[in-house]
């Protein structure tokens, strides 16, 4: 039985709802087969979230951690391969928090990749007709800094789980209410590309 | 009972589906409360559409004629405004033809606008979440050239029928098949959306 | 000798130069061979340009007019193809007017194509490295206004005068203090570019 | 007297010319106030490359390593903040390889981050009115690939020098013969933001 950790995050900013608590809510409902699934809705706020994401981490040791997040104005799913020790927001977080070209953790490595297998979860994606991408930034908000924090909780802490982060397009609903013109796609699209992906990586625990 | 001729458009290129053939399959069986809806699927073919689609309105004689289309790269449902008197195709059609720099019906006017009620449709779309826009181009290849035709036997035939064209954006399994990173909208955030613009039209013959 | 009306518009919104009024200045001053060139710059208001426009072209009946005006976001020069019978203001003018789906002239037919030769004008920009497009809308904003009116004054007063609009790019200047990162394109760069572009004009008079 | 090791890269692809070794020509001929400019021009060539740089930078010990690239579809100088320890090639190199989710250097770190002060070179670029970001991402081909490789040898060499990418835009000429709609940005342009971003590190080891 795979043990997967499912973050999503607050809403933020003027929306009323996070697509990536939506996901985690519906992922978690209908489950998947093989894995049992461990949820967390964290705050975005980067004063609390590093020390949450090690806390679960340490809690519940599962074998994968997967992290999801919005990214508006994106029109695909979004396998991010790489975090980077950068925080530097252009609007403050739900805290007022705005940090400007600061390292997440002081003297920590540039970056950590994914330990997720991106490429095998965006070709199971597309493979079911959700349009998924491997993405070169995670930029330098919460997304980041949550998957920096992770990984390097995971290497510090000598942690077995692989993780890795997954961003997110708004949904319909957002998009139609945004004063811009952003791509979307609905939460059953996103739902079912994540569920191969999340396949994947059951049958990679299962034949391994 | 309101009657809308709702009409789309065969595949085309190396595509093996059409959004807005499958939207008109949808949208007629569904129904709309109020509405008969009459259906047809054009063929991509400059050569054929202007007669096909004027027998369409002359035979049916219809309240509204709704001409669905797709626009690959577009994020939205889009509320063409006008249809210009311009032929000019970047790729041949199904029947091997590229009209370059054309008029579609010698000495016509210019273009002709909608008589759809465009800003009540898109904002009943949007009421329900599906991201829509008005626009100001359908472009210059079949979409435009069906819509022009469609509104000039309107007009010299002195047809009482009200028509307009709505770009669609690509579904998920076409943008998961793309080369481009393009935006999509599924089918269910399309019908939607679609049910609640041509409920406007079935509300407005009714009060009218 | 060609006379050519060449027209641009002052700054708007929070900018301090307007790239079709330094353009007008640059062409003016350097001259086209074979060309008289007129030049007027026109206040970014509803109220007043149609009536100004209509006087230059009465008072000066030039041989062509080419309207020049900024569309921030866009990275090439476009030729207009097309003007159309609308005025739908997303912000207010100079003259703090908001027009909403208004016609430019009512009972005004709905379109005017360019009367000039926007294909030969176009490859002749590319053919000396400026990045050019045909373009299917010219807006319906201040732009389109303009060009409708002058299109609409051509016919109604029975003038020989050939008329079309020319949207440029954002200058750099612009485009370094803009919130959003949009293309630009050098003042130097559009200059080669029209230069060529109207000596098409004056190339199709000599040889008419 | 700073000295600064410049480089560029050779055309690839369908391009005859490559704006990055045109930049690099200029900016030698026109000299920077105060500094000292070596040059070279490197092959589009995973294989070559990270020798030639090592190379160079063992050679000059330059204070400055500032590489320069084009980045096609880019709208503004982009000053890129960190390179990754990943090749992964839609295309292949003009030496016709074409690497795949492969590291750049076994076992080295997954990231660096620019040694040049980004943010003051982006600021200096901007006040003369050339449009420039900072950028997280400098892709994964041959650009990130030299970063990546001129940061590793100074971090593991020993060496004083610190190192950074610059992605420019395609210039008009490049951008005109484009089959996509693609921003641009001319030399001169481009030419007065680099002078403004390389004056700031002579005034840095000035007042250091």
């Amino acid at each position: 039985m795979a043990r997967i950790l499912l973050t999503g995050f607050e809403p933020f900013g003027s929306a009323l709802v996070n697509p990536s608590q939506q996901l985690v809510q519906h992922l978690a409902h209908d489950g998947i087969a093989g894995a049992e699934i461990i949820t967390a809705i964290l705050p975005v706020a980067a004063r609390h979230v590093p020390q949450q994401i090690q806390q679960l981490l340490i809690e519940h040791q599962p074998d994968w951690c997967i992290m999801l997040g919005l990214a508006e104005g994106r029109a695909q799913i979004s396998f991010e391969r790489i975090a980077i020790n950068l925080a530097d927001f252009r609007i403050t977080d739900n805290a007022g928090d705005q940090l400007i070209d600061a390292p997440i953790v002081s003297n920590g490595p540039a970056a950590y990749f994914s330990t997720l297998p991106m490429r095998a979860m965006q070709e199971a994606c597309i493979a079911v007709g959700t349009p998924a991408e491997l993405s070169l930034s995670a930029g330098a908000y919460l997304c980041n800094l949550i998957f920096y924090t992770a990984r390097h909780a995971c290497e510090t802490l000598g942690l077995a789980t692989r993780a890795g982060f997954i961003h997110v397009p708004a949904t319909p609903e957002l998009a139609a209410q945004s004063a811009r013109a952003i791509p979307s796609m609905s939460l059953n699209t996103m739902v079912v590309g994540l569920q191969a992906a999340l396949g994947v990586l059951v049958n990679e625990l299962a034949t391994a």
